[in-house]
């Protein structure tokens, strides 16, 4: 018995709820869980269902080839570890945080590697016998900096996630089209708000009562990418900015690590610089 | 072109998602949303599909009770409004909430009839032109006081609803069985803490830092019946009782209203002393 | 015995906790509670006590206006309704939300009239007796409404606050410099996000996960004002931008109730465009 | 200049905050901040300040001593790290947090030692050079496995603190009264709710749609201890109760870590089974 996530992205048309469920029934599969969205707007269908039974995975993915819209997109997935590598500046929370729970075994994947433009992270990361590799941008341009990290990257085979846990350079069009919907980020603030430099000293400075924080992925519209998760904390006015710092380090913290599992589950969907998520 | 509601919950086995698809698929429905839940533990299958076609609704109806196993329960659903009664004592927050969201066009549903054990909610009632019916149970022994109020509710065709806005009588076995799955409640604390008198008295004794409220329905049970929406509120030291009453005031009435919005629109099961809620 | 509220703000220097409380202790007042905060970035003295004995309000007053700089704000107010007019432009729920609270005698408020520049909510304003003004902007530029607005509510004595209950106009400086620090608007979005025209739409396309609303004072930064209070809700991709609008209906109205309690409390300071809330 | 933390409390009486403010201002020194309550039901006062100046500690005790009476509690605490042992049983995710949080510095604490009844955790232990105690309490009836647990925990000086990061051995009233007020614990729900084994499968029965934690002292009441902290997450019929348990985890850790901050930065009052948080 194989258990299998299926997910199915198309344009939305009649039938194809039907389609799959027949494919499923005449296959005998058990249905352990389900989730549609039709997106009336865009005209777009969504679909992740959880299945077992006595089935190759490239039979399933052939017969729901044969009987769905040609531009429909297909993929069978059998649950097993991802492979992630974290990148990070000089915080240690967002990055521990994942660390501890990849220890407590709460986590799907297999951290490759950490990567970082600063030594500092060095010795937590090494504490779990995981590869470090300090990049230092110093003395290069930002191309020739981020060469060096797409060729270390690139050096391992099938990593399926990048996750930016507190890196606080910005990157190039050309490394996010590299990795296009692979790269999550914790962004320090509750978009599309205080976007910029130091935006706890903005949110300080305009008397907020909450501190948010946002996961998302990284596309060309940079910190305006498909959100994936967003919690907020609530603050008062006996807050100074480094206590908004922080209380916004918990909340980033956690809103990281549930939009990683989110993503190890393969529980997301990006379209229209939105996510679906089930 | 109609709209329906169909919810069905059946024994889990395979195939019911291939039948229930079939059957829009045969009769050119458009699914507009569709939610499915397989509770494993007790091997029952539910599902929610908000359809749109060119069909009778006795012809849907039939043609999925045709194609399912027998002892499914199926019901199919033209969108309209619900008729409920409200029952209050003399708070005036969640009754007032209702009826606010009822005159701004908020709800869908029809309000018959207030029913109190006291005049105190009566002025307020009135301004929103809806029946007031005070039923004192003063010289009467519970029983009597029930047999009044029943009379008054069968006087009413069609109730689909009671809401008990705060109504602080408890009501017999025989009451909650001649509505079962009907009744919905809202209890002021946080379920199963703090039962019995005086709640928020408690909370305050116990120096609890959140104040919670839970909607349910009632059945047999009591205050032990089915759990549809729960929410809270953080407080502390400075809160005294009444003020923890207040704070725990705007959780009851956001609650309930949330409660009852989910009913009436279809969105919950009930099975197993839970629910689930699409 | 009397109660009074004393808020005291001053630029920070030392002895001003001692001198106030010697005022309090050669008085023999009781302390029922007492909040300092001290802003280091501003050097700002913030106090609020509540206190009772057997003194006049006026020598209380005189007693601390004699120990404390001379640049010190002292204000000693005797608890007791305050003046409200509520402005409103066709949506019902913030406005039904405190005219039930006002009902059930949640509020230290009279309300005085509600003016609206629409005839939509004149009904429901009618049941509670309050007067409703309907002034509307049709075949008038900005200054001649607004000529017409102040005309009305300074025809009314001692006016406290001026809530703006979901009222749709931009106001003009003139009209906010003539009730400066009285103006209480509720943002239909989480400031300083989705500004502009229908948030709810903009905040659906950017696909957020939390849909907020901002309570704040209203000054010639418009809708950047100090910040009163703020709340969230979640939302997730299965709501349209209607879905997102009805849920920020539930938020705008408890923010709002919210903000309106802590002014009609005497919580509230505000300075250099923030608020410190006690 | 040295900066302190004065906390007092005292049976209510007038004047209090002015003998208290006349020391700091005879001795020149700033406050920083200041929390005072007054509990009425219990005639009970409570006042934390942070003040500094160029005074020396015992000093400034002996000032606060002669001028309040007799029976006040003073506290004049000159911040540094405090000494804290955790305790744990088999799971990380408690216990990880705060390793992570010490490794990061957000706490003013030494962790003098992790002490288990199981191995399981030495490895995460040990990468942080915390010593690891493992104290089996196979063979042993619980006053002598006790007995092994004090004597090791007595080998140390000066223990502020003992965390219990999910230690699931109940204790002895002869244990709790040995470090009384010092023993910080975290339940796994929301007390006073589901009381026992499996509380996540309790609430799983239940149907819940909140999970929560509370984080309290341990005394004599068990459970029942002056609770800290609360917070909960909110859940699903899709969660099964090791879902409910996987999320409740994130509230634990999330909880415990903020009570334990609360501690460490003297922020804490406990009486009648309450506290004040300042």
């Amino acid at each position: 018995m194989a258990q299998y996530r299926v997910l199915i992205d198309a344009n939305d048309e009649k039938g194809l709820v039907y389609k799959v469920s027949t494919v499923f029934y005449e296959h005998a599969l058990n249905i352990l869980s389900n989730n549609e969205f039709v997106d009336k707007v865009n005209s777009k269908f969504f679909m992740r269902s959880v299945v077992d039974g006595d089935i190759n995975i490239q039979i399933l993915h052939d017969a729901l080839k044969t009987i769905l819209p040609k531009t429909t997109n297909i993929q069978v997935i059998a649950p097993k570890k991802k492979n992630i590598i974290l990148m990070a500046t000089k915080e240690m929370h967002a990055l521990g945080d994942i660390l501890i729970r990849h220890e407590a075994g709460e986590l799907e994947a297999n951290i490759l590697a950490v990567i970082s433009n600063y030594d500092a992270l060095e010795s937590i990361v090494n504490k779990f016998n995981i590869p470090f590799m300090s990049i230092s941008h110093e003395n290069l341009d930002r191309a020739e900096h981020e060469d060096k990290i797409m060729q270390y990257i690139d050096s391992y085979d099938n990593v399926d996630y990048i996750v930016l846990a507190k890196y606080m350079r910005i990157l190039t069009p050309r490394f996010i089209e590299a990795y296009e919907n692979k790269i999550i980020n914790i962004h320090h603030s509750f978009l599309p708000a205080f976007i910029g430099a130091n935006p706890y000293k903005q949110a300080y400075d305009r008397g907020v009562k909450i501190i948010g924080a946002t996961a998302h992925f990284v596309n060309n519209n940079l910190d305006e990418g498909p959100i994936i998760s967003q919690e907020i904390i609530h603050v008062n006015h006996a807050y100074s900015w480094k206590d908004m710092q922080k209380s916004g380090r918990d909340v980033e913290k956690i809103v990281l690590s549930h939009a990683l599992k989110l993503a190890l589950e393969d529980r997301i969907f990006v379209y229209a610089n939105k996510s679906v998520i089930f």
